[in-house]
Order: C-alpha cells, then sequence, then structure tokens
C-alpha cells in the first residue's frame, strides 16, 4: 500500500497536479552544500577506483570514536537498509523466526519472508503509549526465536523506547541468547535523551544511516556497528553483493559527521517546530496520537477510521499521506511525514482535517 | 585468494613498498572528467532525493534504445555485481543447480554457494582455444539445472565467444528450458566483434556495467537486461535492499553514455596497445596464451608452475598478479591485468619475466 500510494502521487504530479507529498520519510530539506562540495572534491582527486568492502579506514575510525568501539567493529553499507537486508539475511537465512514490535517498517517484514524466516509480530497500542510488554514478548520468543528487531525511535510513531523498557528487552534478549537488531536511523536527530543498544555493550547490533541526520537520503550510505566477527562476515557478503560504498560518498558522510553539531541542531529544531505544529492542529481536530520524539512522523487515530479509503480520498485532495495499514494492524491510523516546509505542511494539515 | 593477494599487496604499499598492481580489474585511467562534473551539476540541482528502484527513466529509455529493447526490460543496478547476484538470488535461491565455464569470475561461485545453489563446472582449456563444448555442456545439464552463467568476454581469459558456440549453447539452453544469465561487462570495449545475448531475443539476461567502459569502478553503477517480469521482481529486491542508485551517479552515467564512442573508442585504443606489448614480450618468454580480444587480462600458462607460489614470490618482488587457482583449475596459469600505464607495465612484465 505504501508503494501504490507512492506510484499513484507520482502519478498524478506527473499530469500537473500538486501533490503535497507527507507519505514517505524522504526529507524536504537540501542535503548541506559542504557535503557536495566534500564529494566533488574528493571525485576530482580520483577517488572513483574501487575500495575496501569494509568501508574507508578514515570514516570507520571517526565513526569507531562517535560511538565508543573499534573501527574493527564497523562496516559502511550503501543505506540503513543494506545493514539491515545483510544482518537479517546472514542471520535468519534459512529460517527460525524474528520478533518485530508492530507498529513497524515494513521492510523488516519483507526482507523476514524472502529469507524464508518466520514473523512474530508484537503489537503495541496508542493507548500504553506504544510501550513493549517485556511479558509478551518473553511468552512470543521459542527455541527457534533468532532475532528481535527494535526500531528506536520507532517508525511510524516517532515515540523513544523508555529505558527501563529497553533495559528489560536487553536483559531478556541476553538471558535467552538472542540477537538484538536495533535500527537507530533517526536516534541521532530525536528531540530527547535516546538510550542506543550501545549503551548495552557490543553484544547486539546497531544499525543506522546518514540519510536523516543530514538529509542525503538519495546517497545510500550507512553503517553497521556489531561485533568484529560479523562485521567481517558483513564485509564477505559486501564483496559479492554491492563490492562497497563509492569513496567520494564516503569522504561526503565524513565531512558530515565533522559538521554534525551544527547540521543535526539546525534539523532538530526545524522538525520539533513542524511537530508542535502539526500536533495542535491534529489535537484540535480530536485526534488521538503521542506527540513525536523524533523526526519525522506523526501516527494519529481517527475511531472508525478506514485509513486506506481515506488515503486515496485524501491523495485526490492533493495530500499524499501513508495509511496505518502499511504498519501493521492499524487501520485507524495513518501516518504523516513531516517532510514538507511549515507552509506547505499547514495547507497539509487543514485538508486532512477537512477530509476527516 | 584473490582478496589475499590484494590484502597484501595493499599491505606491502602501506609499509612503503611500490607495488605495481595488476591483480584486479580495476583502470588505472581517471573517470573521464565530462562525468564528473556532470555528478556535480546533478547534486547541485538538488538530485539527492529517494529515487525510483527501477532507475531513472531517461537512464532506461536511453539503455533501451542502445539494446533495442523497451525501458520496461531496463534496470539500474549498483554495479553489474548486484544485477549478478539479485538475478542470481531470485532464481536459484532455494536450490536447484547452475552451470558455469571456467576459468571463471569467481563472485558467480562464491554467490552460487551462499544461496544453496549446487556449482556445476565445465572446463574450458588453452589448448582448445578456451571454446565452451555444447556436447559436455548438455552432458552436464539435469532436470535441476536452472541457469547457465556465459561471460563474454571472458574474465580472465579476454577470449569472446565464437559465434557459433554462442548460437550452440543458446540453441541447447532454448531447447531445455534453461535461463542464460550472460555477463557482458567488457563487451562494449572488446577488441573484436562481440555477439550479445541479446542478439537472440529476450528470453535470456544481460548484465553489465559502466565501470569498464567508462572508468567508474567506484560509482558502482550497472544494469540488467531482461524480460518484464524479472526486471520487476529485481526492482521489488532493491526496494528492500539497495533501494536506488544516487540519481546524481545515473545521470553521470547518461552523460557517459552520451560520450560513448569516443570514451570506449580511446580505452579501446590504449588497451590493444597494451596488450600487443604484453603479448609480445610473454611470447617471447616462452609462455602459452590466447591474445585478448578485449580488456583487460592476459592468462599466460607456464608447464610446471605453482601459480599460488609464483604470485607470493612475485610479490615480493614488487608486482601483483593474480593466480590460476582463483579462476578455477589453473594452477599453471596466472592472470596479468592490463591496469598500469605502459611504462609501469613494461617494468612489471620484465619483473614477471625474470620471476619466471
Amino acid at each position: 500500500m505504501l508503494y501504490e500510494i507512492n506510484e499513484k502521487a507520482l502519478k498524478l504530479e506527473s499530469q500537473g497536479k500538486k501533490i503535497i507529498k507527507l507519505n514517505l520519510g524522504d526529507p524536504d530539506l537540501a542535503t548541506p552544500n559542504e557535503i557536495i562540495e566534500a564529494a566533488y572534491d574528493s571525485m576530482k582527486r580520483g577517488k572513483t577506483k574501487y575500495s575496501s568492502s569494509y568501508g574507508e579506514l578514515p570514516l570507520r575510525e571517526k565513526l569507531a570514536e562517535i560511538h565508543g568501539v573499534s573501527a574493527d567493529n564497523v562496516v559502511i553499507t550503501p543505506g540503513s537498509k543494506w545493514g539491515v537486508f545483510s544482518t537479517m539475511y546472514l542471520l535468519l537465512r534459512g529460517g527460525g523466526n524474528v520478533i518485530i514490535p508492530t507498529p513497524y517498517w515494513t521492510a523488516y517484514d519483507l526482507i523476514a519472508k524472502t529469507l524464508g524466516a518466520e514473523v512474530k509480530l508484537l503489537k503495541t497500542e496508542l493507548n500504553d503509549d506504544w510501550r513493549i510488554d517485556v511479558d509478551k514478548l518473553e511468552k512470543l520468543i521459542d527455541r527457534n526465536t533468532r532475532m528481535i528487531i527494535l526500531n528506536n525511535p520507532n517508525n511510524p510513531t516517532s515515540k523513544v523506547l523508555d529505558d527501563e523498557v529497553l533495559d528489560g528487552v536487553v536483559e531478556l534478549a541476553n538471558k535467552k541468547g538472542i540477537t538484538i537488531l536495533s535500527d537507530e536511523v533517526y536516534g541521532t536527530i530525536s528531540f530527547v535523551k535516546t538510550k542506543s543498544i550501545l549503551d548495552y555493550g557490543n553484544n547486539h547490533i546497531l544499525t543506522t544511516g546518514f540519510s536523516k541526520t543530514f538529509t542525503m537520503t538519495v546517497w545510500r550510505i550507512g553503517y553497521v556497528v556489531a561485533k568484529k566477527e560479523l562485521v567481517d562476515r558483513i564485509t564477505k557478503f559486501n564483496q559479492i553483493t554491492i563490492n562497497n560504498v563509492p569513496v567520494f560518498i564516503q569522504e561526503a558522510a565524513l565531512k558530515g559527521l565533522e559538521l554534525q553539531k551544527q547540521i543535526a541542531a539546525r534539523i532538530k529544531k526545524e522538525y520539533q517546530k513542524r511537530a508542535r505544529m502539526a500536533s495542535k492542529q491534529l489535537r484540535k481536530a480530536g485526534l488521538e496520537f503521542t506527540e513525536p520524539e523524533a523526526p519525522f512522523y506523526v501516527f494519529p487515530r481517527k475511531r472508525g477510521l478506514d485509513s486506506e479509503c481515506f488515503t486515496l480520498e485524501l491523495l485526490d485532495r492533493g495530500v499524499a499521506v501513508a495509511p496505518g495499514t502499511a504498519f501493521g494492524d492499524y487501520r485507524e491510523h495513518f501516518r504523516i511525514s513531516l517532510t514538507a516546509p511549515r507552509e506547505e505542511l499547514a495547507t497539509a494539515l487543514d485538508k486532512i482535517c477537512e477530509a476527516l
């Protein structure tokens, strides 16, 4: 449904219709100019040859420093999605099951299925503030459970896991010998303090990327932090699949890290404003939701809503959002990406409230 | 062994030793400046967002025009290796066998093995001019055979398949209902007329890339030409793995295609000179080989040679080549990549002849 909506939105646009696209997590801000110039400079210096499937050492060292690990624990990937896929490929291929709390990013489920792994969903609810129930999680675990996937902050709720919940999940996983894959792609720009899986040692796996923090979605660069043994296996897998991330893109990302403080602060501030604006208006319209604790989404509910019909109808009014069903069993919810300039966003919110 | 040699070469270099690296297919020439400028221009125009997992339409249309197919038959991949991997993933996952003539590019074998497919090797010999014996091929085929992989022109022999051999292979594959994956990454710059698998209609699959023709190895851009149904499946697989090739890289590749005639002619001419130079010297040294019909390799044999020992010894003399065992059962062979300026290449060839 997510892809369907997007295709329809693009089609309407190509017919000359103005569509405000709040259906994807693709920031409207431009990639900072310093990053573009760094890529250009790198290309001109002839950084256009094959390179290591681990990624460039200076970038790995910088990331290791940021995360308090060794460069041996870091492998660069073409997007955080590749980090998720390659990890799941190596750990789930050929069976077993993976537990995924919902609402969730569809890709986890699609990847598990193509690999032949069973998916066990753990539903969380708006009424519980989207808390993961650790007892329910424990009951889902069986001898074939190989992985738990966390997305923290979460897409689509923009909710950050409570410290004690995360403590509980990690403790349980450690007790049962299950690996946690923690996708923290929104972590660096969250509005509240967000604990990382790496705060619990390096038993588990962090996947993340540069897309969201540095507005580099199309550049396709992310990384995995894990035990050296898994990093080596991902690298071998890279050698027979994607080979390497272009060196000039890695050097551009390194430039981004140098400017991280100012870039992340700018992005956070802008999205906080948008989140406040959206929350105010949605609350006025009587919708239920938790306030975003990170970019880029709000995931409101309206009792009795059929979000698929609603989404399609809204598209005809010129606004694209994503139906709740794209994230699990959430027919009464829909997801708004705050990825448009505030003025456009205001117009879109008006249309959304009208349509409801 | 291929990766081992490369790691050792890089290590020696980092210790300050001068190594002439003829061990990889990584062209020494720089990416043409027009291509770099096109990428920069595209970045500055804000082409830094998510885009289609099919690839950009203008690039697909241009490639369709070149190959005489429809844009629906073209999907852009991050490197030709991803074209090979994703095709093999979709067609071989979960079993069956694949027939690969040797000498071969190691990646085919490694990919098949990680997917759980059985590999059946079909040996070709220098004495037969590296011809594929179609009768032997037929005998290898059984009810579980799902794919035949051709690499035309071949790495490491730089030999182009004879028309009648290719006719025979295609006829056999059609009769048996087996898919051919034809990796033609050296095709555009071969020195002799080279038939493409697409000359036989679109029953089969072409994988290729921009790395070799446009000296864009690190850029990671290639494509697959196949039936629409497979193109759609690869695109769906892209959506959960690599998502898209950066748009600015696709626009740079499109610029490359506009200049293809002159760029390809320049590269071909340079490598023909190098090939002639190398052939002359290797023949003088009494080595047996077929003359390259395409960039970038020569694959000579010396009776009684242990190419692994030889390769390691040669590395100590400052020249990296690849042992024949990296390409199948070819202990007496080694592969020289002609990927160094002529002067360096001459020095390296002297050292090789000395070491023998």
